[in-house]
């Protein structure tokens, strides 16, 4: 392995390391709604420092790594890790909102018991988890098959936001709460958004093809 | 100018055309609001393709230039053209969001007029305004004048949102009015945060300094 080699393979493991923070960061904002735990949710908004932190530093390395005049295919691969370290960094913003919201949702009776926030969140970290496997193994068939299970999330806020705002009419009182719940179904809806950004990036960078808004006609 | 700098000029080119069309999205679909204008909504809607197809037209040469090696600075500029594309390309996507909720918004009778929302959109407009000029011009003080402003939009964003939850309490048949104008409050507030994403590109691409999440000591 090439020195410039070994800086592509710490690139990626820096990207790992954000993707498993990230993923934690998710899984304890749901986990602090369900459970009703603030510490948990206290942690989160603590945590995303640091994953802050770790977007800057992966775009370091880019620039760095970036003026060493790579080949098309290393290139692709900065190019990839910037953007992906930008959607990861956001998954953790929304877990920050998450954890927010559920700290707010925790001072009050819980309207009922969660069934559909938590499905759509294992919906969405399972794209999430699926799209850092395809980037990790080069499984390209892996990313395209995660793109359209972002309907589904989608489906189900649309189909949530529609029975919270009936909610919120029948009764007025559950008003602030149901707010916060269609902002964290939004939340997690943008976090299978992200995943599906990334599993984008997985096939421009092995493939070199841009499918973002549509399949284009393969060259 | 050498040929790769007149491929740079073009990419700064681009850039602005995808930025006149974003801003022109914003400003119609305010309008599509206030005016009630179902037309420019649908056309704020439909021209979003050719936002998408342009971020994608930006990234297609980034690639093409960062593979000619160039120097830091070039670097540096063609980094940010890609994240700034990005950026336009999500303010196109809030654009968007405003148009379909104004759309329906214009099917019920008004609630009150729109003071709140056309000044908050004032303030993002000023932010996206200022942060393209201070692009151009490489003016970074203008740049960093800009970032502390999206705190005023923040503000205002969770000051309507605050009034729409009491209103909706008040008055339950305004409720399903009041979330539709919390979304477009929210799109908005996602505006001046590209605007200001786009001013910290602007501040790292003339002066190298990653300013992202709080300002770095100075090296």
């Amino acid at each position: 392995m090439t020195h410039f080699e070994s800086e592509l393979a710490a690139l990626k493991e820096k990207l790992l390391l954000m993707a498993s923070r990230a993923e934690s960061a998710v899984n304890k904002s749901i986990r602090s709604l369900v459970e009703r735990e603030d510490d948990l949710a206290r942690e989160v908004v603590q945590d995303d420092d640091y994953i802050d932190g770790l977007e800057k530093e992966v775009d370091e390395q880019v620039v760095l790594l970036l003026s060493k005049a790579p080949l098309a295919k290393q290139l692709r691969l900065i190019i990839s890790a910037s953007k992906i370290a930008r959607d990861l960094e956001r998954v953790g913003d929304e877990a920050t909102t998450i954890a927010r919201r559920a700290i707010e949702l925790n001072t009050e009776p819980q309207l009922k018991p969660y069934v559909d926030i938590p499905r759509m969140a294992s919906m969405a970290m399972d794209m999430l988890n699926g799209s850092l496997q395809a980037f990790t193994t080069g499984d390209t068939q892996l990313a395209v098959g995660i793109i359209p299970r972002d309907k589904g999330v989608d489906d189900l806020n649309r189909q949530l936001y529609r029975e919270l705002a009936s909610f919120m009419i029948e009764k007025p009182n559950t008003i602030t709460r149901c707010l916060h719940l269609m902002t964290i179904s939004k939340s997690i809806e943008r976090i299978a958004d992200h995943a599906k950004n990334i599993a984008e990036d997985v096939v421009y960078l092995y493939e070199g093809r841009d499918i973002r808004h549509g399949v284009s006609p393969q060259p």
